[in-house]
C-alpha cells in the first residue's frame, strides 16, 4: 500500500532531504510540495540535484487537497509551523520538523523562543520525536515533534547514563561541533563560504542555545529531578555533521556497557569498541549515529562522543523514521543507505 | 534470484563505493571481499562508515572460492589487474575498474601506461564499459572494462556531436576540473588536506594524461578518422566530482538538440535547458550525469559542460550499471539514489 | 614622509584587504574609513581580524575632510563609485577599485554594465590600472581605474603574446577558475558555504561576463585590430585565487621566452620553468602572479596558465601598487609579504 | 645590525613559516637552510610559494659553517632535535621548535615521548618558550624550547586564572579543535583531503595527547601543587588554527578581568569584550591570540576560549618572537602582519 504525503516547506534543506530519502522508500508517494514564496516553480529550479525526479510543482499550502494526504511533513520555521498546523485537518497525521511542539511546557517554549505559544491545545497531543525512546507513543501519535538536531545528538550520548544513574547529574558538559547546514538556507553573513571556510568558532556561548530547553525537559524527566547541563555549540567548516563531545563523571566501562546494552537492538545506533572515537565523516548522508566512550586519565571521568548527520538522523531521517512508525511501515524503510565516504 | 559477487581491491575508494551501492541493490549479495595487504581485517576497521553492514572479512584473492561467485568486480591498480584477471576462471563474469582492458591496441596501452600488456588474448574479449554506448555488447560480455572517470565525462559531452558530424574534429578542447578522490587513497603529498584545500592547479599539462588514450580510441572510431583532442585536467579542493568544460566549433543549438535526442531515454543522463550550466554539487554521490550547452558570444562556437561524480557514474556506479546489464537485472537497480546536497 | 589616505567602502573584502596591506606599509597612514551603512561602528566589529589595529571609526563619506587626504581608495560598488568620485575634490589622487573607469568607451561601459555612464568627463582622465603595463601613465595619473581581477589574470597570460604577434588572435580561450571572495561579501544563496563547498560550476557561460569588456579593449588596442576572446569563469570552493588556463595557437617555446623576457624585471611576476604549472596555493595572500607555459601534444598549440590572489594582486594589492607609483613611493612598498602556505 | 640565522628542518611547514615571517623582518638574514633528505634542492622546488625569494640552497646540517651564524632555529622532529642540538656549538643561540626540551623532568619526557632523553645536561639550560610568561629568562637564554601549539593555546586561556587562584584546580576541561597543519607534512591516511575534508573527530581521547606533559608541568608549577587537566583534541577540516574551549569553575567576571589585566600590555594577546567568542578565522596567518570569556547559565561556571594560528603564534611566530628577545631586537619585529581574512 502506498502512503501519500505532503511536504510543507519544501524549498529548505530539510525539505530537500526528505525528498531525497523518500525517493528510496518503497511505499511513500509525494503528492504535494508547498513553498509559499516559490509556489509555481519546479523543484529542479530550486534544487537542481533533484532534477531527475518526477515531483509535483511547488504550490501554496492552501492549494493542497489534504483529503488525499495520509501524512504531512512540516519543514517550516518555528512559529510559522504552529500557525500552519493549527489550520490543518485534525485527523491528519503530522510530523513536524520545527521547534514548535518539542517543549511540553508553554512557558519554557516562550522562554527559549521569545513568543507565546499559539497552539497550546495541539501541543498537548504532540509526542517528542526521538524515535528510539518514544517509539510506542509515536506509533499511535497524531502529531510528532521532531527533535532539535543538537538535542538528538546529546541525548543519544546521555539518556541511558541518566536513566541508569551512572553519572553525576550536576556536572555534565556538552561541547558540540556543528556543520553549517543546520542553520538552513538562510542568507547570513557568517554562513558565507568566505566567512566560514578554513575557520571555526563557538556560538551561543554561556548556555543560550535554544536546544537547551529540550535537554532540560528530557533529562529532568529521566532523572526525576531538575538536571541542567552545560552546552556550547561550535560552527565548523563542513556542510553536514554534529559531533557531541560529552564530559561526564562516572565509570567509563559501566557507561560503555550501558550504551551498548541500550542500543544493542537499535538499527541506527552503533556503539564503537571501548576507547574508539567516532567521526562525522562516517555517518554523512546516513541515518546512523555512532557513539564512542573513553576513560579519561583522571579516575572517575569519562568522555562520551556521538556523531550523526544533522540533516538525516538529526532531522529529516528522524522524521521519516517517525513517519514509518506512524504509518505502520518498517521503521527502517528508505533509511538504510550507507554513509557517503569520502 | 540473488547474484553472488566478489570485490577484489575492497580497501580502496572504488571498492568501498561499490559496497555502498550494492547495499541498496535488491538482488546482489557480496560473498567475498579481497584486499591483499589488509586480509584478515574487518571492513569496519578499514572503512568505519560501513560499520553497520554485515560484510565478509577481508581475505586474499587466493582464498576466494570462485565457483560460488557469479560476477567479480576488480577494483585493483592497473597492471595488477591484468595479472589477477588472467588467473581467474575463464567463465567468470568480470567488471574491471582498472585501466587494463580499456585500450584495444596493446601498443597504445604500452604507450600510455609504460608496461607491455601481459594479457593480450583476454583484452580481445573485453568490451569498453561506457554503458550508454556499449549496452548491447555489455549484456553478453564476459569482461567489461570500466572507463576512466575523466574519459567518461568527456565522452558524455562529445560522442553524439562527433557521431553526428556536428563539430570541427580538429579543434576540441577539454578543460576538466577533478576532485581528489579520483587519485585514490594513495599517500601523496599533493593529496594532503594542507596541500590541496583552498587552492587548485592544472596537472598533466600538455596532453600527457593517460585518459587521452581512451579519447583517441573512442573518438577516432566514432569519426572514422584520427581525432586528437586537447585535454587539461585540474585538481580542485573537493572530494567528489568531475566537471568537463568542452570548447567546440559548431552550432550550439544543433549540439544541444543532438545531446537531448541522444539522451532522451537514458535514465542517468540529464540534458539541461539550453544555456544552463551544470554543477558537480548536483550529482554528488549519485549515478547521474548533467550536461549543459551554451552558445559563445563568438558565432559558431559552443561550450558543452558535463558534470558527474567520479566515484559513482565515473567508476563504481558505472561498474554496477554494467553488472546489472551482464546479470540480466534492471539497469538502474541500486543506482537511483538522489544526489547528496548540500 | 607619511601619506594620508582614506578608504571608501571599508566594510567590504577589498577594503579590509587594503587595510591589511597598508598595515605593513612604512609610509602610509589611514586617516579615514568610510562605510555608509556601518558608519559609527569600529572596524573590530565589522572585521574582527583587524581588532589589534588602531583604526579610525567608520564614518560616512560626507564626514571626511578631504583637505587632509593625499590619496583616496574607492572600494565601492560600480555605479556608486562614479557618483561618489564625481563629488570628490578634483585634485585628489584616486585609486578606484570598481569597474566604473576601466572602459574608455562609454558605450562599452553601458553595454556591459547596463547603465549609462554618468561621469564621462572624469573617465577621460582615468588610467587603466594594470601596473606592469601602464606604469608611466599611472605615476602621473589623477585617477587610476583598478582592473577586474579576472581581467588582470588573463592579461598577465596574454599581453606579451599579443603584442609580440606570437599567437592566432582568432582562437584564444580563457578558462578561469575563481575563488569566492571575488564575489564580495554579498548575501547570495550560491555563495553560502553549504551551496559552494565540495562542488564547482561554470557561470556567465557564453561570453557574458563583464570582464570581457576589458579583454576586448586591451587586446584590441595591443593588436591594432579587434580581438575577441572566449572566456568562461568557474566558481570553485576556495576563498582566494584565480587560475587562468589559456589555450592558444602558437609556438610554446617562443611564448615562454616572450613571457620570461617581458617579466624578467618585474618584482611580482614569476615565470615558471617551461612545462611547469602554477597553483593558486602558492600565491595566496600575496601580490605575486605565477605564470607557466606548456606545449600541448598537438603541434602549434600551447597552454598558458596564470595564478594570482584575486583580493591582492587582482584587486587591493594592485591598488596599493598603483598608489605607490602615484605617491612616489617604492612600487613594492608594503607588498613583498610571502604567500600564506599552507 | 643584521643577525644571521640558520634553519634546520627547512622542508617542513614550521620551517617554511619561519622563512615567510623572517622575510618581513628588518634585521634578520637567512644564511643557511638545512633539510637532510632534500639537500641540494632549491626551496622553490620544495615550497613553490617562496619562489620569489632569494634563499640559500638546501644543505645538510653538517655543511653549515656555524661560526657565521648568530642564532639557529631547529624545526626538526623530536628525538632528532636533541641529537642534532647536542652536536651544535655550545655558544650558539638556539630556538628549538621540537618537543625535546619542553619538559624539565627527563622522566616526564620519557613517559610522554617513549624514549629516554639523550641530552639531559642541555635540557637543564633550556628555557620554556612561552614568550609572554618567560620573557626575562628568554632574553638571556642560550636555548629556548618552543611550546607545543596546543599547550600554548591552553596556557593563554588558563595561566592567569591558575596563578590568580580564580578557578577550581580539580575541574578543568580543555576541548581543543585543531587544524591539520599541526600534524606536519607527514603522509598519513587521515591527513588526506579525501579523509579529512567535510568531517571531524576527536583523537588522543582519554588524556593521551603528549602536550598534557606541558600542561602538567606548567600548571602545577603555577599552582604550587599538582594540577591535572582533562584535554581532548579534535581534528577539524581547516589548515591553520587552534580553538581551545576551556570549561572552568569560577567567577566569569573575575576571570575576564584577570585575563584583561594580564594581557593589557601584551602586543599579541587580545582579550575580547565579556561574552564574545573568538574565531580562528580572525587570527589566521598572524601572531595574535584572541581570548574570550563567557558566563555559563549555571552559576559559578565560566567558559574561556582562546584562538590562535598553530603555525604562527603556536609555533614559528612564537619562535621568531623568542629569537627577537634573545637577539635584543624589538619583540614584535617581523610579527605585526594582520591576519589573512577571508
Amino acid at each position: 500500500m502506498t502512503h501519500k504525503v505532503a511536504i510543507l516547506g519544501a524549498s529548505g534543506y530539510t525539505g530537500a532531504e526528505l525528498i531525497r530519502l523518500i525517493a528510496g522508500h518503497p511505499n511513500i508517494e509525494i503528492k504535494a510540495l508547498a513553498a509559499e514564496r516559490k509556489a509555481g516553480m519546479e523543484m529542479a529550479q530550486v534544487f537542481p540535484h533533484l532534477r531527475h525526479m518526477k515531483l509535483p510543482t511547488l504550490c501554496k499550502i492552501g492549494e493542497i487537497d489534504f483529503s488525499e494526504i495520509d501524512l504531512c511533513f512540516c519543514a517550516l520555521p518555528h512559529k510559522t509551523s504552529q500557525e500552519v498546523i493549527s489550520a490543518l485537518p485534525s485527523d491528519l497525521k503530522i510530523v513536524d520538523l520545527s521547534a514548535d511542539f518539542r517543549l511540553r511546557d508553554p512557558a519554557e517554549y516562550e522562554k527559549w523562543y521569545g513568543n507565546p505559544h499559539s497552539a497550546v491545545e495541539i501541543q498537548k497531543e504532540a509526542v517528542y520525536g526521538l524515535s528510539e525512546f518514544y517509539r510506542e507513543e509515536i506509533k499511535s501519535a497524531h502529531l510528532v515533534a521532531g527533535t532539535g538536531c543538537n538535542a538528538a545528538t546529546g541525548q543519544f550520548a546521555l539518556r541511558p547514563l541518566i536513566s541508569g544513574g551512572l553519572i553525576d547529574l550536576d556536572d555534565i558538559i556538552l561541547d558540540l561541533k556543528c556543520a553549517v547546514s543546520g542553520a538552513g538556507r538562510a542568507l547570513k553573513e557568517n554562513l558565507l563560504h568566505a566567512e566560514l571556510s578554513e575557520g571555526y568558532n563557538a556560538y551561543a556561548v554561556g548556555g543560550t542555545h535554544r536546544h537547551l530547553g529540550e535537554f532540560d525537559q528530557e533529562f529532568s524527566a529521566l532523572a526525576g529531578r531538575p538536571v541542567k547541563v552545560q552546552f556550547t555549540p561550535h560552527l565548523v567548516p563542513a556542510n553536514r555533521g554534529i559531533l557531541a563531545t560529552v564530559y561526564v563523571k562516572g565509570d567509563a566501562q559501566a557507561i560503555h556497557q550501558a550504551l551498548a546494552t541500550a542500543y544493542a537492538a537499535e538499527p541506527f545506533l552503533e556503539v564503537l569498541p571501548f576507547g574508539e572515537a567516532p567521526s562525522t565523516h562516517h555517518v554523512r548522508g546516513s541515518n546512523f549515529c555512532h557513539v564512542g566512550v573513553a576513560q579519561d586519565r583522571i579516575e572517575g571521568r569519562a568522555i562520551v562522543i556521538a556523531a550523526l548527520d544533522n540533516l538525516t538522523k538529526g532531522s529529516s531521517g528522524q522524521a521519516l523514521q517517525n513517519a514509518n512508525l506512524m504509518l505502520g511501515e518498517e521503521e527502517t524503510a528508505g533509511l538504510m543507505m550507507a554513509p557517503l565516504f569520502p
